[in-house]
């Protein structure tokens, strides 16, 4: 079986349209965001929409819930949609909810969106207060039913507590080095290396606010801090994470950014004079174009199995061993 | 492999007693009722608190959600709970949440209980109208994704619409026949005898007010009611369905009863002179009694391959092909 090719996130505006890029591009596995701000029930309802598409369009998607899938997506011709959660307001103040979002498919969740959560600090606080008493018992939960702890949003000493209490590698799914960019939603050389070594996994982000340079950020670029990532982490703990936002709406970057917290504004990344979704570079702008990113490590200068395992096989081994209890995989 | 022992359907009040006495009586399955009126938010704070008695008696307990659970559960010296809803207030009015309910391990929803619901007539209603428009659609769903349509609460013309309606043969999991004790809840021989020629399934009540005689019920009686029952459907299409409610305090009674539907009380089957639970009979007061039941069908001369039909093996087989896709078993 030729190489896998494996998505950390995307959150687009879904349509038949996407899904066949998907195909086009040979994407065997996407890591999808299924709800931000929305209450349980709400984000049931986004599962609801899935499942709509999952029987509109049967011979393009299915949902992905164990690693198995991704082969077995690349045997069959279509893409696994594998669900997350950018924010932990899915599961309310309830921890029980870990193990039934779990049943229903969740396999990635963030603690945090870029605001203090009950479980953590967010990487726009102004104070890092690190993982909550609840925060604590809830990575715990998650480490026993096998949902993965993704720190993408949250603040340095937040992430570094997940890292060390949490018994299970978390991972990063979308965001760069800081060292490299830095926005305050890039991270550290000290979180990334402890992240390499406790088995985490990066998943780098295309999204023009983590790139040097925004949208002008060259491929060269991109791929030349690959390849310094994968020294400092280790070229087995990294992957893609695009941060895909395909056609939607700029309506949709405001719930994003501002949920029902706030009746004002927050530009989040953004700004007033730049509020929306920014233009995605030109060599990234939908599902078609991973074979760009091979090509930019190849020219690079990446070996031919690192290139295989930045592109979907580092993310299937996490999935391997991520998604079911500790003690057997599922 | 003996002959599996399953029951069709229990409403207990669940403790690790009543988990070790299902050990005891060598029960391999029971489905089990985790709502009534609750919303679908309450339901799945039921299902939560299954979770965590999951969790807490892994030795004497597991989820079931295929036929082979009744299997491994016999291997593994466990009983596999399967569960059901009596009532559809756990989908509310959105026809998404059949599917979310499966996935979340529902494999038994009643159309009515008692009263009409937005899908079809109760059994206590003054008028039965029959499948109402999105009765039609929830049940067709129902058979999608393979959520067993249960009508034991249910009106006659309704019950069977319902059959001819399914394309999959569909359950009444607590009910005797009104031709044994005229009670509202108990089934016409014309009901019977479709739900028969259907491929469905009868389970046989022990709830007294189903009985020939309330608790006084002898189990001969009961046997050869089981008997008559067994010419009249065909041997392959009769169960167990005890509807025991073990160590149940009247208040839920109550609740079963009047809901939230209600501000004066509904003495159901019951009446102002007798409005708690009734007596179960000597013969049958918790899962260690099975086995009783079984001599009682030898005594009464049934044969042994029909006797491992009633006791376990009808259910094993229905199971086998209702809990999944039609096109496939799960």
């Amino acid at each position: 079986m030729a190489a896998l090719l494996v998505d950390g996130l995307q959150y687009a505006n879904w349509s038949e349209k996407i899904f066949r890029q998907m195909r086009e591009g040979g994407v065997d596995a996407v890591h999808v965001t299924i709800t931000y701000h929305e209450t349980f029930r709400e984000t049931v309802l986004n599962i609801e929409k899935w499942n709509r598409w999952f029987e509109q369009y049967p011979d393009l998607i299915f949902q992905g819930r164990t690693a198995a899938d991704i082969t077995r997506a690349r045997t069959e011709g279509r893409t696994a949609i594998f669900f997350g959660s950018q924010n932990p307001s899915c599961m309310e103040d309830d921890i029980g909810l870990i193990e039934i979002l779990h049943t229903l498919g969740l396999r990635f969740m963030q603690l945090t969106y870029n605001n203090q959560s009950l479980l953590a600090s967010g990487c726009y606080e102004a104070e890092d207060s690190g993982l909550t008493r609840m925060g604590r018992q809830v990575v715990s939960e998650m480490n026993r039913v096998g949902l993965v702890v993704d720190m993408s949003h949250s603040a340095p000493r937040s992430t570094l507590d997940a890292i060390e209490h949490s018994t299970r590698p978390i991972a990063i799914t979308h965001a760069n080095p800081a060292s490299w960019h830095p926005a305050l939603r890039n991270k550290s050389d000290d979180i990334l290396r402890a992240l390499g070594q406790s088995g985490g996994m990066l998943g780098f982000s295309i999204y023009p606010h983590h790139l040097q340079g925004g949208p002008d950020c060259t491929l060269d670029s991109f791929c030349q801090m690959i390849m310094r990532t994968a020294d400092l982490m280790g070229p087995e703990h990294i992957g893609i994470g695009t941060d895909l936002c395909q056609d939607q709406p700029d309506s949709i970057v405001e719930w994003m950014r501002v949920g029902r917290w706030s009746k004002t504004i927050d530009y989040g990344e953004g700004s007033a004079s730049n509020p929306g979704f920014p233009p995605m570079p030109d060599w990234f702008q939908d599902n078609r174009h991973f074979g760009r990113i091979r090509d930019g490590l190849r020219a690079a200068g990446m070996n031919a199995a690192d290139i295989d395992g930045v592109m979907g096989g580092n993310w299937h081994r996490f999935y391997e061993t991520s998604f079911g209890p500790a003690d057997r995989q599922l």
